[in-house]
């Protein structure tokens, strides 16, 4: 057993899919070659099978998984194309006599080596991509058999030594059955996609693997307690299999109240929306019974492609989803980009500290064309459904009023051209800079609601980047200035009359939920693999006495302190019995 | 007249020395040599004269300047004896059959393109000092007679592109009348550098000069305006000149306040500390009548150098300091690198947010050699004057414990030692981190005083990089959750009986004056420089005024509304005429 660090819970048991991290060796003999015209053949050999290899798993791909998925492949073979990087290839075989396997291997490193230093996510994950392509062309050149493409017949538990989010949203969901890292973080988006997509995923095994895992290893993989076997014995796969029942039964008797009203023992009501990303999600929305869509992320409609989305496209996925929803409010954010999420066909500045910088409304207010665009999208899906539109990442009430004057027009353009709308959309706002939570009371006075993101607060409040593995240990949302500035914010909308909910992870951490209900929280927005988890805890929890412990949680001076306050209390130690089923 | 923005003001009259952006044009039949042996001649030719040039520059500079200015040209010397830059223009040369320029500025644009992509200060810096030694080669292979060292004999005008801290630092301050850049913003660290340092600087001219100023041209920049006038007529430099006067004229009347007690004219007292980088800015600390040093930044006692200062190092700068202040207060912070501070000889990992990362009191406490070393040497310098430490960075009551535990432990080595120091050394923590700011109170309990540091607490609180020219315009310090935040701290100090004090830009910014008073603040750390503006207009300000200015601040819903209130006091406008002297 190997104790790593569990960053979305299940269990998964199956054999190992490992990405490769090439180290090639070359024996000497290849470093001087004399058959010049040999090397290039075999050189333009390796290209055509890798072509070949290419062409096939494209194909393979697009009727197994997807045509999304499989346009990775078409940047593979552009990069055996580019005439840079073979030109430089031939160079190194013609100038200085070296094999061209070699010869690969240094242009690869050259190349990846000069995209990794430039600090930018899209240059990082082409430098991934022409260590693929080399590398698989090297496969070819040294006449290796194995594959580095994920089966597509078979489920598998994913091994690499990191990850990207583009990689894990390349594979085909329905086959990965759990990921296992040794780099990464629990607060990385690899580990908020995982736990979305429910994968149990663990990771931070570094220096604690005796042998690299191999292709076909049979894993056993706990998300909860951050474990790992590796080919255990019959005994240990029994155990696991009995656990994984429990838990599967567990998650299957709380479908039981899918459909019971959020409410605490002392029937207190707690909107239980969902955070979504896209709209096939809203099946399951309404499958695990959320009240409504508390965020609807729009950035991914922005990403993975070769331009903006018009406002046609836009509309009608938003549109598309406010009829799904049936009634049910959906709250669509404005496009929060910036910070660690880009757009490849909108480079932004290099800056040195992206969080603290041009991000989300405030690109949003300096491109008016692409606000515009979104919004009038949102305002004629607004017809269709109770549609509210939320700005993210506000710090001052300027930035309010100018985010609300583009609405106005927006209402303006529609009116003019007799397209409908609803006149009366709900406005509201993230608290996400801690100046935004400290003018809570001005800002609530402009807007519908505010809608809490804790992820965003914490780090600012704490001063600590929550990607950052350096100081993981810093990033703690339990710190008793968080919930000093959750207060402030959820006291200020009760006084404006105004809703406040939270949709940062914290909303959706279970733990939590006695400082939600002792906090008066009106809204959860929440992961809709996590919401019904919340639900149960919810259903069992007394506000009152959440009230009284919240009570004592803000005397705390520690965040040690409050966690212990937290963790004794009965509620929690119930949840967890079942929960973890130890 | 040419509009820029005014960094720091004041009036510089004199000729330009210009810090080329080097653009070299070769003639087409540089590209195709064909007698090697005679580029290779001319390549070590220009090497020998390009390093007995820096050893000449070398030489003079230590005589005029000082060694710690000279030692930059063993770094550009070492570059030259570099085999891997020498390789790979020696193999230029010899397999393209490329003129030694072409080769020498080909390598140069690699290396400085290489350096440039790796975001960090450090190997930035490096890249400039390629590009300058590579200049310097380039200009010997041309033929070129012009400069790149500034002039030592008279005094200039500073003009660059751009300009980086270590390149301020390694001029000759007596000679630099001003400064003027191209790019740069008014938060950068060489802003704030010249502040201190009182010289005039003009920057933001981008697309605004109709042709490149030249080595010579006579400039006028007037920091106040952010003007600058290019080889302007007799008239302007007499207007100039007499307003130059009265400028010099008000600063030499100001000096007749140096040793005015600080009181307001209703009688309340705050005492003016001054931030010092430096032991050498002592005289200037009691020359303006400061009260003490508020601020001792320790970090450029690590900068610069090889290796970490020993104790025994720092123990003489301190003990020096405290005796020179003859029982004045000095407050010693301990050292804050990280962030946008580096220490050569001690890389830290790459971050994505470094000001969201490893830095200031938590490098401090996970490296505590450094740390002890450092406390140590701080303890012992306290038997010799009224010295008092300070943390900077602080985000909860763990890490003050964990600091002052360090402390005890440091005291009872020296007990044991029988060595002498103070045992009731005062205790401080500096309030950057929002979190820390919002559980002052807590905070409070725990030290004997503390210290608001704004420039970092406004950025984190607006979640605004302040060194970021994209969003240069949110940041602002009069943000009413900034104000809110100040008072949450002032407050919690009055309550728990302990002063609180500023020590960021923000405590100079003499607008901010009256925000001060109102709030009830005891103490101001100031450069030096601003300290005596500073004192000037405390002297004609009503505390009693301030306050009931407050209470209507703290109603604003905007910064504007701040602004314009802070406008409206007639105090600012009369100090204002008599600063400005229009």
């Amino acid at each position: 057993m190997i104790r790593g660090v569990g960053a979305s819970s299940g269990i998964a048991m199956g054999q190992a899919f490992v990405i490769p991290t090439w180290e090639w060796d070359f024996p000497e003999k290849m470093i001087d070659v004399t058959d010049l015209a040999y090397e290039f053949e075999r050189l333009y050999d390796g290209i055509r099978h890798s072509k070949d290899e290419l062409e096939l798993i494209k194909q393979e791909i697009k009727e197994v998984v997807g045509q999304e998925q499989a346009y990775i492949f078409d940047a593979h073979l552009a990069i055996l194309e580019d005439p840079i990087f073979m030109n430089e290839i031939q160079g190194i075989i013609e100038l200085q006599y070296k094999a061209a396997e070699v010869a690969v291997k240094e242009v690869i490193d050259k190349f990846v080596g000069m995209f990794n230093l430039i600090d930018d996510e899209y240059m990082k994950e082409r430098a991934l991509d022409i260590k693929d392509v080399g590398n698989r062309l090297l496969k070819h050149l040294l006449g290796d058999t194995s594959t580095t493409v994920p089966p597509i017949d078979h489920p598998y538990i994913l091994v690499a030594k990191e990850l990207t989010p583009s990689q894990l949203a390349h594979l085909d969901p329905t086959n990965v059955l759990g990921l296992l890292t040794i780099l990464g973080g629990t607060h990385s988006h690899v580990s908020i996609m995982a736990r979305a997509m429910s994968v149990p995923y663990v990771l931070g095994l570094e220096g604690k693997l005796l042998r690299p895992i191999q292709n076909g290893d049979f894993l056993i993989i706990d998300g909860q307690e951050g474990t790992l076997y590796i080919n255990p014995d019959k005994l240990t796969i029994e155990r696991y299999q009995a656990r994984k029942k429990n838990w599967l039964e567990f998650k299957e008797s709380l479908q039981e109240i899918a459909d019971v009203a959020p409410l605490t023992l002392d029937k207190s009501l707690v909107n239980l929306h969902a955070n979504i990303n896209s709209v096939m999600e809203i099946d399951q929305v309404l499958r695990n019974g959320a009240s409504g869509v508390g965020l609807f992320r729009t950035e991914y409609l922005y990403m993975d492609r070769d331009s903006l989305p018009s406002e046609e496209e836009q509309f009608e996925v938003y549109r598309h989803a406010a009829i799904q929803l049936k009634g049910r409010p959906i709250v669509i954010r404005t496009l929060d980009i910036g910070g660690d999420k880009k757009l490849d066909y909108m480079p932004l500045a290099k800056e040195d500290n992206p969080f603290l910088g041009y991000r989300a409304i405030r690109i949003s207010l300096d491109r008016s064309d692409l606000f515009m665009t979104q919004i009038r999208a949102i305002l004629r899906a607004s017809h269709f459904g109770n549609v509210k539109i939320m700005y993210p990442m506000v710090t001052s009430l300027d930035e309010v009023r100018q985010a609300k004057s583009y609405l106005e027009r927006a209402k303006l353009e529609l009116s003019a051209l007799g397209v409908p709308y609803n006149a009366n959309i709900e406005v509201g706002l993230t608290i996400e800079v801690p100046a935004a939570a400290i003018i809570a009371d001005v800002l609530a006075s402009e807007v519908n609601f505010m809608s809490i993101g804790t992820n965003d607060l914490v780090q600012y409040v704490l001063a600590v980047d929550r990607m950052n593995e350096n100081i993981a240990h810093l990033y703690n949302p339990y710190h008793p200035a968080v919930i000093r500035l959750l207060k402030t914010v959820i006291d200020a909308g009760k006084r404006a009359g105004i809703p406040v909910g939270v949709c940062g992870e914290m909303a959706g951490d279970i733990r939590a939920l006695p400082i939600w209900l002792g906090l008066g929280i009106e809204e959860l927005s929440i992961s809709v693999q996590t919401l019904l988890q919340v639900k149960h805890r919810l259903l069992s929890s007394d506000a009152a006495t959440c009230k009284s412990l919240v009570d004592r949680i803000l005397l705390c001076r520690t965040s040690d302190e409050i966690i212990e306050l937290l963790a004794q209390t009965e509620q929690l130690e119930q949840t967890e019995s079942i929960v973890g089923g130890n």
